[in-house]
């Protein structure tokens, strides 16, 4: 078995050198992992469909082997995404505070990377090359531990990885890959030498990472998504929001998993609305007084908590915008939720109170996501509230440092009013260091 | 006992009235807050006598006792306080970020509180009214837990706190106060209901809260803090800021505890250092080739990692500035670490490779502090690295949303081709919505 430990502190020393490396250098090193991605995609391809053949055999379902593939489209959208990550702006070193103390002493907020970042993904293994792209770029070393259906096909893709590292002259343990669970355990408990964990999978899982590791956890539980049709709202606007919302894509974290209808509206929502989720497959579990507008299963309390990920929907009929909030607020996940209503005062009212990471107003729950946002690409969407909200890109893989720049000042002076604070806001200089 | 999972309910239910409140009914609980800690003065300086009082018996440490003591100065400082606060711009509802993401339909991330947030602090009373008081500025309900040593203080404080809240308009359950550790232990099981969690005290106590939740948890552990006297540096300017930076007050967080001098200037600094610090009663630990030069006892490799927070000092003689960066990455704390030289090539370089929250050039490191970075006050300073780090305040108190506003469109719409992203960054919005 692979010693975790040296591991990390292999990624920590390849983090100091990164984390000081010019842009270029950085960009250098995407441009190097597009072209090593070219030239070995016979070798990808091929460890691809290994993985796909032994995943067949052992009977993973279809969606999921939709997931697994990797061929010429998907190389085709990596390398774009590749490219696409070099023309964005260099997230660190940017001064985004710079304040005069005192006479010459001047402090200076500087954007920087986090250091060595955990990152366990599931089954897709573009994943793995997005992920290690974006934490290159934005100067983080990083351990990452895929799905063990694309171990081959993973394998493949991080020998691209090392060799396009190599060529841009960065430590090859920059990125390094896990293999296997017992090394994932061990990862947790590198508190020292590992500074963020970002799980991508499910509650549970989440869960289970936040219970065994006191490295700060940034990740998506569940997706329970909400649209909140208002008395106000324009009805064929309203359909087409639910159904896209819902059906576009059932097992994305960003689709609707519970309606919620006002009663003044909900005869005519509902039964247009039946008709379009019967066309598409879509089944409804309601509450009592959906069920005497239309028939349905019943939706039991256990629905709206449940992310279906599937072609399934509760609908709740609410008598206020307040019993609609006080829903979702209640059962949801904090992920994404939307009003639909030509009611400003409604809207408003809607996503000041509603507690979520995304509040939409008139627009499709399936917007959620990094790269629509103009974010590039995105690490995860985070349901939590700190460092982190909502679609995660460059911006939530660096932290800042506080530079303070004097001339020998010391409290001793401050003490004896020799030095006085001032608090001047200066300009932000442009580059790293004023 | 009192039930914890009630209080954590109450303050969900304080937080959701909280978070849409207007910026001046805010401003006007820390004005009734004011007023009521005046008028309750001597209720509060009685509390306090009598904590004073079981602490002299118990035998609590002279240290201690003095930072017990809520007295008319401490009244004094603690309502200046809170009139400063008062001033300051609100942090929540501001637009950091707008984008046209395609016609019609616009991004806007708006700060937000971050929601119930529990703070376990030591034995300084003003503190509950500092904490408290920044979290309700910043729209966040509260639940504190004070050091056992104050507790009738603190049940006073928290009466004025109370009336205050009423006062404005406020739920009284905004700002609650446990009394117990088992409410503490109750408390960090709570993470469907509280958000954050930021304990202040040592570094085995926030190790402990770590492992025992899977509420995020920002706190500061150790602050190792260092001063690296460079080849290059101005003697007196050296002496000035080691002095200060380890005597000022040594039983502060940025209190320098190890030391770091180039050998090629060593004999001169340490014989200038050793008068000084003899006079103010600093006692030495150096490594051998300190010994050579100075009598001092000798060091070990745990002094290294060692907050003495005491009138006690580690010296090592480093033979470059690699050296030096290395020692302080490797047996820091992350928190506040200082070069003096004359080099600005050194200096840039110890400021970008130095891994740490405060990195300072020419400055005593006693200036880590919220109120002298003109954040107005802090809640704590962060040797971690996610969401927030250094000196913390109103703006670590805060987290964001992001708002889309749309008219009707839909992922399906997107795949057509019908709606094209724009991505065109918009002027930020003055008010919180646009």
């Amino acid at each position: 078995m692979i010693d975790l430990h040296s591991m990390a502190v292999e990624g920590r020393e390849a983090f100091y050198q990164l984390s000081v490396s010019s842009s270029d250098k950085r960009n250098a090193f995407l441009a190097a992992l597009a072209d090593e991605l070219r030239s070995s995609a016979e070798a990808v391809f091929a460890a691809n469909q290994q993985d796909l053949r032994d995943a067949e055999v052992s009977g993973l379902p279809l969606p999921l082997l939709h997931r697994l593939r990797f061929d010429e489209s998907k190389l085709e959208q990596t390398v774009t995404g590749l490219e696409s990550l070099q023309s964005l702006p260099d997230p660190i070193g940017k001064t985004t505070l710079a304040t005069e103390i005192a006479r010459g002493l001047n402090l200076y907020r500087v954007t920087c990377p986090i250091g060595v970042i955990g990152v366990i993904f599931e089954s897709r293994p573009d994943a793995l090359v997005q992920i290690a792209s974006l934490c290159m770029k934005s100067g983080n070393a990083v351990l990452l531990k895929g799905g063990s259906e694309a171990a081959k096909t993973n394998q493949a893709l991080t020998e691209c990885i090392r060799k396009a590292l190599v060529r841009a002259g960065f430590h090859p343990q920059t990125v390094q890959l896990l293999t296997s669970r017992e090394e994932v355990t061990a990862m947790l408990k590198e508190d020292q030498l590992i500074d963020l964990i970002i799980p991508r999978g499910s509650n549970a899982f989440v869960r289970f990472i936040m219970d065994h590791s006191r490295i700060p956890v940034l990740g998506h539980a569940d997706g329970i998504c909400h649209v909140y049709i208002d008395d106000a709202a324009d009805l064929q606007m309203a359909v087409d929001v639910a159904v896209d919302s819902k059906a576009q894509n059932v097992s994305v974290c960003n689709a609707m998993e519970t309606l919620l209808i006002h009663e003044k509206i909900a005869p005519a929502v509902l039964r247009a609305l039946k008709e379009k989720f019967d066309a598409c497959g879509v089944s409804l579990r309601g509450d009592e007084q959906v069920r005497r507008i239309i028939s349905c299963e019943p939706a039991t309390d256990e629905d709206w908590s449940k992310e279906y990920l599937d072609y399934m929907l509760s609908i709740r009929v609410v008598s206020s915008l307040e019993e609609a909030i006080d829903h979702i607020n209640h059962y949801g996940s904090h992920h994404t939720d939307c009003i639909v209503t030509n009611h400003q005062g409604h809207a408003e009212e809607f996503l000041r109170r509603v507690d979520s990471a995304g509040v939409y107003w008139n627009v499709s729950t399936r917007f959620a996501d990094g790269f629509v946002y103009g974010f590039g690409a995105e690490v995860g969407i985070s349901t939590g509230k700190i460092h982190a909200r909502g679609p995660m890109g460059l911006e939530g893989l660096t932290t800042y440092k506080y530079k303070l720049i004097g001339s020998g000042q010391t409290m001793t002076d401050v003490k004896k009013h020799l030095i006085s604070y001032t608090h001047i806001p200066l300009d932000l200089p442009r580059s790293d260091l004023p």
